[in-house]
């Protein structure tokens, strides 16, 4: 293991993370609301520590392969995950570590699943930094599916190494670099764009920050008590689930469609199925609570597109109460929470990519059954999808649902009701944030035991990581050789 | 398709049926229940449509194939199916066909759900009659799964076919003979020291049939309204736990282990999966009710044994109303619900089999990322695995997942509350009976709405014949050529 490598790696990490924690400090001098000690404190201590690890100097040669990536990736996203917890922490927003480590992870891995009881009674600079910790962690996970992870062969998405234009499969690092220069600025743009949307729509410059951040990281921070009902508008709604949307499709597919390539996201067989899916189960859901909960059906298909955009894409953020809906649109947001966004967005879930390849297989397999002695491949657009991309997905499916029983389980074991404890699992290792039972959209996660907590902050990083990359770190015969 | 033979081998099917209508006959003359009627009407209608449709005469040549042996198994569980159905609709115990076909097809599949309200109320002979199906379906699913499925490529179940000797594949006949025969000697073996051991417990003979039938098809009819809570009795419990068990185990390992093989079962891969799972989820959940619901840990052992058999082995009968027990004891029945007993056995679910292998793969992929470029393939036991089986495997998990999500929407759409649908529908493909919610093992199916009643039907079927065998009959392409 080359821990020279890893741990200035981490470090760099940790001192560009530091750095962005001066916009929220800004934003703290701006209102004194107190936070200022808390948030310099904290930045001393992430660049001090950063700076550190920064320092560690690795032969010139030196080239990581797939064991350094992944142990960059985890180690990465824990070490900043937990400096992270930091300024609320010295802020005071909770008095327990543990928790304070909840909601910066929460906040890293774009899950939005909280403890805090009464947001708006948090300073100011302290929100901005938790929203920050989302649009951070969705920078984090574009380059993570669309560069990092299809070099380390993790969970069928060597499926887009294709994509990525360079001739040179064992330097990971200046293709990291160019993809991610590439999709970080989209991924701006459309921060930036929706920022000026928000604007209109009579948040302030604050407001239309924290939520711009939790839409396009498909994190689900708001910075009220009620998320997104607070604003009662239906712009600011149809601005959010229009942001929500895009936020959940492949970065790849938008850079391709900014520059001149508007068909490629049509042409894209996930984008299609992503789409379909979102299409179909907001009519659904607004032919179900039509009438019955919204007098008109435009209303309707408002909260329903919300609640649809929201859950699917693993954001999180609420505008309406869908415990109190009835069972169809339900169990539709229930799945929702399982399918997610597509590969190479922000958001969390299997993703459409994985669920799209299982169905694919099935229906090959029906195919066999019917014609014994053909010879047939899973295709996935125009390309032929090999055994080892299907043998990948394959495991991930099943690390993922193993994952989410066992989980569950421990969960149902420190008394968690089952309800509760399967819909939680089903929001930590989803990335989505809020669940059904005692963890539903108008309920928060500060109730639950400790130990809860713990295992779901794990549940958050698996899910996050894509499973493989976190699991693999816990298998002895990966720390040998 | 050799419409001949196969419209001849279901008129066999149905005339075997219908001459076991004369045990139900038996009882309702020694009784005189005022049931024999509806019995010799529904016995001279399936005699007359079986022997009708026996006359058809194939080639003497013809050999049937992939095609025509699916044909057969639906078709034929079916039709016995609703002929089945019969008896309860002239005896009246329902007003509505649906409901007897619902009750009769539950027989068959051997899932145990329930649209009885009153069972007590029902004439013994139609009692007889109702854990006869089970006791039937039971001996159809060991010849499918162990004889049939093995031939016809499906869900992975060619695992099997080196167990049957015989050099011809092609010829199908002789081979499902000779093997069901040696299965079926040991299925009435154990059911009759089952019927004995219930009668030494204080049964009388109708009982001690009625139950044994539903015990060793894993089925769960009782002929007492509280299931076999109404015994009250240490010795029944253990007995039933006892071959409830013994009916979830391979009927080939069964078959070794008494004619003088007995270390085949531990040397089966399959069995220790099994039997591990029975003995840990047995003491969690003692280890969880022990003190909060039961004095003594006897007690606790012997109600938690026998619900956690009750559902691995998708039997369902209650001793207990597991509804009311903790969180942890309550999500393992759930995950028994999906996991399911051995294949082979008469239980259903996924089977141990199935989901040993999704695991083996698992971790294989994860030995991958370690090992880039390494070769290596999932062991079962002492045999490699072939992709074929794998991808078998891999398709029916798939396709049972994806066929419970459409069910439990469907089920949704229809008014019934999401934990019921879900529940209801996980019970029904698993073949268990009770689920959670408005079906746990306190109520009944009868108060759903007839379509509910009619998908989950649709369930049992689907979940009985392994998926594949009656989903291929769906796709158009299966009818051309």
């Amino acid at each position: 293991m080359k821990w020279a490598y890893i741990l200035r790696a981490i470090g760099v990490l940790m001192l560009c993370t530091g750095c962005t924690m001066l916009l929220p400090l800004g934003f703290a001098f701006y209102y004194h609301d107190g936070s200022q000690p808390a948030l310099l404190l904290s930045l001393a201590i992430v660049v001090l520590v950063g700076g550190l690890l920064a320092l560690s100097k690795p032969a010139r040669t030196e080239f990581i392969g797939h064991r350094e990536g992944m142990a960059i990736v985890t180690l990465g996203w824990v070490g900043v995950g937990l400096l992270g917890a930091l300024p609320f922490y010295f802020g005071g927003t909770f008095t327990s570590f543990g928790d304070c480590v909840f909601e910066s992870i929460s906040g890293f891995t774009t899950t939005g699943a909280s403890v805090l009881t009464d947001i708006e009674s948090v300073p100011p600079g302290l929100l901005m930094w938790r929203s920050l910790t989302h649009w951070l962690g969705g920078m984090g996970i574009i380059v993570l599916s669309l560069a990092i992870l299809p070099f380390l062969g993790v969970g069928g998405m060597q499926l887009y190494k294709a994509e990525v234009p360079s001739p040179m499969p064992d330097k990971l690092k200046p293709r990291i670099r160019d993809t991610a220069m590439i999709l970080w600025k989209v991924y701006v743009m459309f921060s930036g764009i929706e920022t000026v949307l928000l604007l209109f729509g009579g948040m302030d410059l604050f407001d239309a920050l924290c939520h711009t951040f939790g839409t396009m990281a498909t994190g689900g921070f708001s910075t009220k008590n009620l998320s997104v009902a607070y604003y009662q508008s239906a712009y600011i709604d149809v601005v959010i689930t229009v942001f929500m949307l895009i936020a959940g499709v492949n970065f790849t597919l938008h850079y391709l469609a900014l520059t001149g390539r508007p068909s490629a996201l049509w042409r894209d067989p996930e984008w299609r199925f992503f789409a379909g899916l979102v299409v179909i189960f907001t009519l659904l859901c607004s032919v179900s609570v039509y009438g019955e909960r919204y007098p008109s059906f435009l209303q309707a298909l408002r909260f329903s597109a919300f609640q649809v955009a929201s859950i699917i894409t693993t954001t999180g953020f609420a505008t309406a109460d869908y415990e109190l809906w009835a069972p169809l649109p339900q169990a539709i947001l229930l799945f929702c929470m399982f399918i997610g966004a597509s590969a190479g967005s922000t958001g969390g879930g299997m993703k459409c990519l994985r669920i799209m390849l299982l169905l694919k297989h099935s229906h090959q397999e029906l195919y066999r059954l019917i014609h014994p002695h053909a010879v047939t491949r899973v295709r996935f657009g125009v390309n032929l999808v090999s055994n080892e991309v299907m043998s990948g997905v394959w495991g991930f499916f099943v690390l993922y649902l193993g994952l989410f029983t066992i989980s569950s389980l421990l969960l149902a074991a420190v008394g968690v009701d089952v309800v509760t404890a399967f819909s939680a699992v089903a929001a930590a290792i989803g990335n989505i944030g809020p669940g059904l039972g005692a963890v539903g959209p108008t309920d928060n996660y500060a109730h639950l035991p400790m130990v809860a907590k713990a295992i779901l902050t794990f549940c958050m990083l698996l899910g996050r990581l894509e499973i493989y990359t976190v699991i693999v770190l816990l298998v002895p015969e990966y720390w040998r050789r």
